[in-house]
């Protein structure tokens, strides 16, 4: 495809088209490639983002902030947006990379993004560059939910029982499998008020709770989808779990 | 002092005084406090530095405009920063902080710095904010040596030995002090074709090696000013340290 259909996807005519042409080189293909371009577009980006939530929310203290904003420019919020530009179909790639997959790969997709951001600056100055990445980032952020986003799924469990003024979820390691390296764990999130209890795998102690807490929060949204408003009573309907981990049995 | 003062050293006049005031304005003051424009403010520094630094060192590579910037935005550039501003003088401190010095910490320092920075930009755009920025870091970037800001001392002198195509440094621990929760130790570092060998303490083994390589090094450049020129024999008048923990002897 023609760098131009790209341009029109940026919304962003370059003057001088070999920066585009640099920030879609990764380093296997070439000396001019686009690493440097990555670092001016990575903090141009961060900025951004930064004043289009400062604005945005009026209302959420400076460590939502951080959350919401770590979020939007992590990795794989990146390569979402490459995707969407059809980036892969654009990138310069050494032989070994294109023969490995790396026009796939979202590290190289979300760094190659970043760097057509720091182009853009270089070659049409700030406001050019703020105006391409908002036009990425509005459709984003408006399907934000500011409240989670970012979140852990331990914490929104234990938020969402707080705002139900609830007991804590309790975490027990019903089993371990396999040898010490590569050990399997299976973690129990129980929530009696709600006589949930499910059950969930993980590779670490950490990681099958937090499968489990995922578990756990969408059984008692279901069971209570408006805070304070249900009895655990209620709840029960919860046992009709159709995930296939999730083994949801009555206390009693 | 006024706050009239303070604008004309950031050589920038406010059309909302009021944000300069809740910019200097810490938590523990009130509600209407300076964390939110900290956020805003930390990221336009961040930026407008990395573009200061691509384009002031168009050779070198992201991994050092990344070590670069850490340190020029790190906390004690900043409360330098704030110092010369004598920013101390204008904090709106709660009554505990004021009691417990609170206006000559360095991270209120440089929280603040950077929420006026945010200030600027929400005041003035982002032109006046890097007008600002770029005027509190020209005089420090013109004082920057690129190849060594913020490389630890190890580095620094493996670098330098390289450079000289000379083995490495060797670096032992020759004593331990103190029960295990307060330990110190000492750690020498021997550069056998210069004959040096010095020896540093440290409250962990990697700082004691760390300040052992920054004496080593100091000795092996006093031994050596040039690459390449001298030859190991002329090193022997590095014996003559003056640094109070050097031990520099003789390995024949």
């Amino acid at each position: 495809m023609s760098l131009a259909t790209l341009a029109n996807r940026l919304d962003y005519q370059f003057a001088d088209a070999g920066l585009l042409e640099q920030a879609l080189t990764h380093r296997s293909h070439g000396a001019r490639h686009n690493e440097r371009l990555e670092f001016l577009g990575d903090s141009v980006l961060n900025f951004v983002v930064a004043a289009m939530l400062f604005e945005r929310y009026a209302r959420i203290d400076e460590g939502d902030l951080s959350r919401l904003r770590a979020n939007l420019v992590k990795q794989a919020s990146l390569a979402d947006i490459a995707q969407k530009l059809d980036l892969s179909q654009y990138l310069r790639l050494g032989e070994g990379e294109l023969k490995s997959g790396g026009f796939r790969r979202p590290s190289i997709l979300a760094d190659t993004l970043e760097a057509i951001f720091g182009a853009v600056f270089l070659d049409g100055g700030f406001d050019q560059a703020r105006r391409v990445i908002v036009r990425q980032y509005q459709p984003i952020l408006a399907n934000v939910d500011p409240q989670t986003l970012g979140k852990d799924a331990k914490t929104l469990l234990q938020e969402f029982l707080q705002g139900r003024k609830m007991a804590l979820p309790i975490y027990t390691v019903i089993a371990t499998h396999g040898a010490a390296h590569s050990q399997q764990f299976e973690v129990e999130c129980a929530i009696p008020a709600f006589e949930i209890k499910v059950v969930a795998p993980g590779s670490s102690r950490r990681a099958a709770e937090q499968s489990a807490a995922k578990l756990a929060l969408e059984a008692a949204e279901a069971a209570s989808p408006t805070p304070l408003k249900r009895r655990a009573g209620k709840a029960r309907k919860t046992t009709q779990l159709t995930l296939p981990v999730a083994v949801a049995q009555d206390t009693k």
